[in-house]
């Protein structure tokens, strides 16, 4: 949940956290599964662990804010892959059905939709874990009930028809958490002035500047932005790379002699938070130059680069995507339906709509 | 709950809790409001509770049995009216205010709003309630934090937008406790087959049989359907009656002559539940015959007297009914607007809508 | 809790909701020994089902008020065995292994510990059932915990030392269980007054009268008290007995002639609970006859009868018996030694002492 | 908590939460003790909220390991009162009320037990909240309903007699929770590892090495240890030190060319936690000798190094201190009696007496 605490304080938890509740969770489906005579071998089994344990080991310390400056075009993703790829070999193949799965290239359809789709145990996870740090109660779903109603046919997951109000619930449950939590404004705003922070330590270290900072950390104000492939220097000072070093290389930044940089981490350090304005339609060149004016004036920066302090973009909640692969039930028949068939009059027919929000974010006063 | 802890063991509470849950949530409710500046005098507020703690004062044991049987014509609201036009008379008028507020004829309106309309006290209370005893978890709404955000406008109630996603999150909780709880199959089927045991009886009465059972129920087992109004006795021995009344004499009719009142009996006492087809349209004459036929036969039951092993009936879930007061929403500089608003692109307008289904209701096997 | 939902309103659980949390703790405790390697057979295994789930099946509606009045002599253990080898009987046989645990004689004697120890399933489902349920958050303990520190050497059954924070947090939810619900002033008084009232209506159906009140209880009310075993007719009666049984005919009793059952049944269903005096030493015959005398002046009652309204006793609070078998640790090297092992420090040693109370019972005020 | 989530990874709670916890536990005991007719000013209000908001501002990053190496002889209750005396210069005098208050000589006595006593608030929310992060449920405790039978007599607090269980199993929660969380095992050896790594950091500073770190660990590094008050430099550089530093030094520290910093990092940084093992009496000397030259042997340390290796000492827990001002019991009459007293049969007189065991704490394997 990046910077998150800095507006639910109890939002404290961390990525290991997931990593552990999702393979208990894993843990739980396969026992179910298996006891309702679907096969998975010891080897699968194994493979569904190892993949959900790693599923983000490619998310980087504060990631959005990360993959959005000085590890650009590293996507979680791949790196996630690549680390796999890594230890598959430490370990002599050993990982490569989880491999396989995570790839979503494993002749068992299922297992690759536990790990990775509309319904899957992440979501089921994290949604319940965040609802719970967060305090907001609109997010707490019922994930063991999900997975007892899980099952598999055509080597596809199913859900029982039964479960059907569970799955409704579980989507709006996504869909509050979204609104309420991941695009909180507070937190966006936290996470895009740890973003301009990390941007101008770049843009500094690019014009020769020496900043302080570990050794993982320089390594990625150095490199170059459009690299063609992760090389093994780079996955390897990515490891080495953690929450601690981009908040005590902020924290010397607030003396850096340059006032952009010193600035912004200052703000970040204080809790200054930026202020977002959303708009149902985009902020026009206008008003973003108008704010940028007063911001140079009040803030006594230079024109040039008040566009570090003042950003446009836009956010998006999708909560049912009608184009990736659809969640799916079936009845006591076996008869199988998608969750979006009409006759159920459900309201995911309602969410299958992206909701688009614009927002304008700038300092609220000097900090 | 009616009979649902045959289905739900847990859900083994009583109105009485419900009354005292109502109160709990009524005086949060006031001291929010006051906190808000909204006026409430001291005559309001007592009010205010005696109208919450009595708004259901008016159902009988298992109610809706009872309604469709003994005490047909008599409305549990008309009823809860005249209980406390009585208790007004003993008290010296002291129930004025609470009578008022219950008529929905008090000049502040949002004090009739938080006894009854589509946001009130009552449905935050028993929703949270039979989620908690039920153990289901999507009816499981946040009580106190719709709470928190009521406000009152020209004296009419509203909600802050910033709780949006609670009310959303209420409605499809109720949305969720009416399939999953209160037309729960195995529930309702219980529901008729008391009303059933209550119907023989009553005919029974009509034609001369003394059965064993209490005064209060022998009363109405005696009284004639289409009453005009509810007379002092009807009132008195209705609040006579209670759950141990019908249950005992259920229990003692088990051993009675007629064959028709004991099988039915004993199938309670037994839970020998009936048997409940759902279907989206209404179930054919000819269905109904043919069923009938087959209990006949094997039940040894007179073709004449099928009719009350089987049953058809219709089942309707209507979660927001646009025909009644809209819930209303406040913005930060007071503009109100209705919660069916399209600009909130809310799931509520898929909810408007009523479900219906059809049920045909039979016994599984003799019992 | 007989008549605790008098005091706590919401413990309005049943024996039957205790049943089936033994048997759902009763198979945690199964798969978590079988997991550490205990052998337990598949007969064994339903044997162990079996008996918890009946071995509270003796117990009548308010059990202890019943024991001290109509049903005098006839003890609910013995009950229960009757009732299993009854149904051993219909079964051909297929209960004879929970029989064996229940009285036990069974060889494997962890077996019969489960069911009955100083730390059985039975303490562990009722201690948290009734914390719940009564609110009282001191006998909240974690029955799962325990259970997975469960082991067994030697055939019998063992705790592992690390759960010794567990065992003792077991004791003394137990302890602060009896003082704040099982012993409750006025939840004690009101079983009192129950008692009182079946006393008066035995003594009058032995005087010749004829009370309402349905077959079952006829028959007990007309039984001796001094029964040298329990007959066919006995247990046939006692089964088809329950709290509506008992209910009903307070309702009834409270229009009877007779001054002592009806104001006694009156109490009762206006819930005009009887007052406890609680004292160190037992009150003397002074001042119950004080008491007795003030009594019949204000209630216009028989001296002869005052016997009925005004009680002595003893209320006594044992956490841990000394005399019986002691809970015993293990640690890692398989050592075993007592929990009262002076070498551990524990609080243990200090509830191993009876605390006794001692009341005066007898009405408030006319009701 | 320190390291305590390198053993219970949930306890990631951090002292803010503590100190925000507290604040909404104090402000329930302020309007609970005003409605009990308790005078409580404005002006004691303020500094109530103050003095618990601030009691433990002097606790530095992983508390018991600074104090024990670099910043040993500030003791952080000194700290606390330095801080809120420079705040206080800040604010007008703002917080002399709060001083007062923390000092222990407000003539209201009451309000400095709140803060800080055998049953305070801090106390209250450290045990509840430690007990819900870490999930040990034996530490579990309703400080609300402690709260609720706070009273006030002669300007000391009581508890009312009814509430002598939730102090019983308030006492005994902290009783468990030293055992099970406090003294974990693991968690205080994570402990002596960190406090070794910074005695041997300030060790080499001070045989002249310049170590990475920033400016405010460099300056603690440096310092002398037996500083006869705290500076003005002390304060402001305290103030700049947090859990960040410590842990990007240490991840630093991994590399350094001494063999006894760059183990001891990196054995905390991967988690090779030392061993701890118990006894009830002192290691021997001999036995401390023999340890540190298997260690010297293994790891290949030199003997007269192995002292930061193999570390003795002292765990002590004493639940109820009848050294300190008691806790006090009023009953229904006012009678004011301590919660010692023999006539109440508590378990309390078991848990004053200390208990206490003893360690040796060695690294398990080459890291």
């Amino acid at each position: 949940m990046g910077l998150s605490s800095l507006v639910f304080p109890g939002a404290h938890h961390t990525r290991f956290h997931h990593a552990l509740g999702c393979l208990y969770l894993m843990q739980k489906a396969v026992r179910l599964l298996r006891f309702k005579q679907v096969e998975i071998s010891k080897a699968e089994e194994q493979g569904l662990y190892i993949a959900i344990l790693l599923h983000d080991i490619g998310h980087g310390p504060f990631s959005h804010a990360l993959e959005a400056s000085i590890v650009q075009g590293m996507h979680h993703e791949t790196l996630s892959l690549q680390f796999m790829e890594t230890l598959n070999a430490d370990f002599d193949g050993k990982l490569a059905e989880a491999i396989l799965i995570f790839k979503k290239q494993h002749p068992k359809k299922f297992l690759c939709e536990l790990v990775s789709s509309q319904l899957d145990i992440d979501r089921m996870d994290y949604l319940k874990r965040d609802s719970f740090y967060t305090g907001i109660a609109e997010g707490n779903i019922n994930s063991e009930r999900i997975i007892s109603m899980l099952n598999v046919i055509d080597n596809e997951l199913v859900i029982e028809e039964k479960g059907i109000y569970s799955v409704e619930k579980f989507l709006m449950a996504r869909r509050f958490m979204y609104w309420q939590a991941y695009l909180h404004k507070a937190g966006v705003g936290a996470e895009i002035l740890l973003t301009q922070i990390l941007k101008r330590a770049k843009d500094l270290t690019h014009l020769g500047e020496v900043l302080p900072g570990n050794k993982a950390l320089i390594y990625f104000l150095k490199s170059q932005q459009d690299r063609q492939r992760i090389s093994t220097a780079d996955l390897r000072h990515f490891a080495a790379l953690d929450d601690i070093d981009i908040l005590a290389a902020t924290k010397e930044w607030q003396n850096h002699p340059d006032a952009v940089l010193s600035k912004l981490s200052k703000a970040l350090i204080d809790r200054k938070l930026f202020k977002m304005k959303l708009s149902d339609s985009p902020f026009s060149e206008a008003k973003l130059l108008e704010t940028r004016n007063k911001v140079a004036e009040k803030w006594a920066i230079d024109d040039a680069l008040t566009h570090y302090f003042v950003v446009t973009g836009q956010l998006t909640n999708l909560t049912y995507d009608n184009r990736e692969a659809h969640i799916r039930l079936v009845d006591k028949k076996g008869a199988v339906r998608l969750l979006t068939n009409p006759f159920d009059k459900l309201i995911v027919n309602s969410l299958t709509e992206p909701v688009d929000k614009y927002y304008l974010c700038f300092p609220k006063k000097q900090p």
